[in-house]
């Protein structure tokens, strides 16, 4: 199996200029997330990059070389310019895989694959309890996962959530204050797959927890191209505008 | 019942220059579709707009008094001003059923609600027969259609078809050519529902066929909204961010 | 629109026998059903009958007259006999409607339309809070409901729920003891509909309350046969088995 | 990953009494099959039994040690003891994975995973031509697959297949005669993943060709249990059934 590129996208606004969210991710958020990232067997490669880099932290060269590109945004979703959502667009839609995690789910790319206002939810931030319940255990996003987690201290996802019908449901959450929220979903889009889940805050240590590595890391080797598609999803397709007649002898 | 207001919006560009198609659609395509339309029971109206009309036929007044928008264009796509995209999109999502027929998988909005390059598709214009498989016999879109139905002369629209994973499939196309096509196919985005249905073109008298009318107008009625949806997904969720204890006196 | 023929199956054993059953629903469970089942517009006749009566009460006479079936049943699953098991999933194929409420989830008659082991989930009596969230606000199953509403005292029927992919997933319920649960569910079988509702219990007066009654409405009218589906459905597929030759002289 | 262990069930009638059969097929289909999947990377066993084995090859001590079964079968369905698709259906609710193929869609274990009568679909022997289109290209059942495959001679299996709606569809087949078929399909019943795949007959030579062999060792590997899953599945769920307050302490 090929080694998976992964490129770690922090919007990396918050851990500029918030000290609670600096004294619980010292080494940022994207660093957090790349310190158990880089020890996955099957990967070769974590890059690291956030808003303030060049080109915004997503040059062409760099999405180029990316087999999974894992977004996590906030605050600045607004100055991501449409020229570089335009890009990443077309590189999922190309084979490569995306994680988003928590808000990521108001980003403008996950708004533009999805084909509806993805920022439509319920939210509550009261450091409560969230339980996550795995209602398809046999997905590999599932591996290596118990029936059901607990996040001791979460900001609130709650339904209805402004989605298509996700292809899979992965998780369920549970929230102490009443709600519940479809946490991990997934898509496909061209040859692009999407996993979404939601479990994941700024001032919470939720990246430091086992069950929510285990996730991420499932997440990305699901979202990995496997394999080389065919020709055709990743060019557009050849056009068959040829007369009947000769279509008939191949066909 | 609330009666339903159907818009028909008919690029009308071949129309206004191509001897062929205004031979097989004298009053134009929108015209034709029309001519069956208006005599659904449950239609209170119908209009018939075009590109060349006021806002390329467009106008916010006309699309918050549309229920369903009968969507048909083909070499005119790129003419479509974006700031009139967005406003089809805001009110799908709020709503407005859309039926999208034939070339109009490559438009502007229909990508845009797919998240994918749905003009990405094999195509041959070879006068050949198509074969309209009824695949889904209970959805309400198969309402009083036969198992399969025979369209003499079609232009091919064949797999791959890059489209997102349809909520539902009615129907699966075969062509003498040795093509299939997933030729009817539903999709929810937000409080809107979807509705693509491929046979249909501007130089073969499709629309006059009584399986492909009633296709559409089961189409019609199964993307009309047919109550009113929570105002969560009208307005966006209302913001629940309060303290847990205040919750907890509610949850 | 023909008027819907419904049929209560109410098991009827706890009210044979437990006082506290009895006192909540002192005209039966199914009796309590059909009080507000029989003003639906819709509904043209509904019978109440139980596992005491004829055949227990699944006479071929009475199955294939009726449009929906309402099944509720909890203790004496053991008992309901094969053969009448097989009736009724024969007419479920055939295009009756089925909406199973409650502890009909491991009924015999889900199994065998699920093909899995339905029993399994997680459950507790602790008359606890659960609040059943609308999460697909569009489907006819939600018609008429707020986004989400409260049951005070419930039986908790938690994941994970070994149940076939849903079709559609139209609510999920939060529990107040950390659970949750993909509460309304909808399935096709052949020309049959089907709709899996979770609330309600023997000793809690759910099925008094307002938005239980509209969601079992709403079910009734969902899995109701809306057409007469292709005769190959009904029948059995009529079989091709001729010379290509004369096959493509039609084809 | 754990090597897969593979038991090929190949009813083997037709090779017993048919001389087309054997002419074709000279180590019967299940030998055939046997040769392309013992060379797999991940596979550690091949197995290949019959319906003229010990207890008609389904003997608890194989099934507990299979990982997958690849199943064929024909003329004999109505033979296999209900006691041993019993056996069979409990192992792919407990995570074993089952590919079935052509025929095997009038089987009884494909009956009772399915929930319906999977026996209805139009069929024709005529030698046709056959076109595998593949309409899921990032699946793992399509890896190493071009979009469309020709099969020069096949048995025609056409809709409307009486199936449950298929969580994938990996491919959609074309008729020369005018049909098409949704020819490789997904489904996941309690821990059991199964794929059905309907090309493959016993006088034509289809299970030599490089594609097909290609799907059916995809197939395999996609149903193959990837890794343990969670222990309420294997064993049904375990009950909560403990006063609230307990339960509270632990949510």
């Amino acid at each position: 199996m090929k080694k998976i590129k992964v490129t770690i996208w922090n919007e990396g606004t918050h851990e500029r200029r918030d000290e609670a969210v600096q004294r619980v991710y010292p080494d940022t958020i994207g660093g957090a997330l790349k310190s158990f990232i880089k020890n996955m067997e099957g990967v070769s490669e974590v890059r690291h990059v956030s808003l303030y880099d060049e080109e915004q932290g997503f040059t062409q060269e760099l999405l180029d070389d990316t087999d999974v590109l894992v977004y996590w945004a906030h605050v600045s979703h607004a100055e991501v310019k449409d020229e570089y959502v335009e890009r990443i667009y077309e590189r999922v839609l190309n084979g490569m895989g995306i994680v988003l995690l928590h808000s990521a789910h108001a980003s403008k790319i996950f708004n533009k694959l999805c084909g509806t206002h993805t920022s439509y939810l319920r939210w509550r931030e009261a450091a409560e309890k969230e339980r996550v319940w795995n209602v398809n255990p046999t997905h590999p996003i599932a591996k290596g996962l118990p029936d059901q987690f607990l996040i001791p201290h979460t900001e609130m996802y709650g339904e209805h959530f402004n989605i298509p019908k996700p292809d899979d449901i992965i998780f369920i959450s549970w929230y102490e204050g009443g709600n519940v929220f479809r946490s991990g979903i997934t898509y496909t889009r061209g040859a692009g797959k999407i996993f979404y889940f939601s479990p994941g805050h700024e001032t919470f240590p939720i990246y430091y927890q086992k069950e929510v590595q285990q996730v991420i890391k499932n997440g990305i080797e699901w979202v990995a191209p496997a394999f080389e598609e065919t020709a055709m999803l990743k060019n557009g397709a050849p056009c068959d505008n040829v007369p009947l007649e000769e279509i008939k002898s191949v066909r």
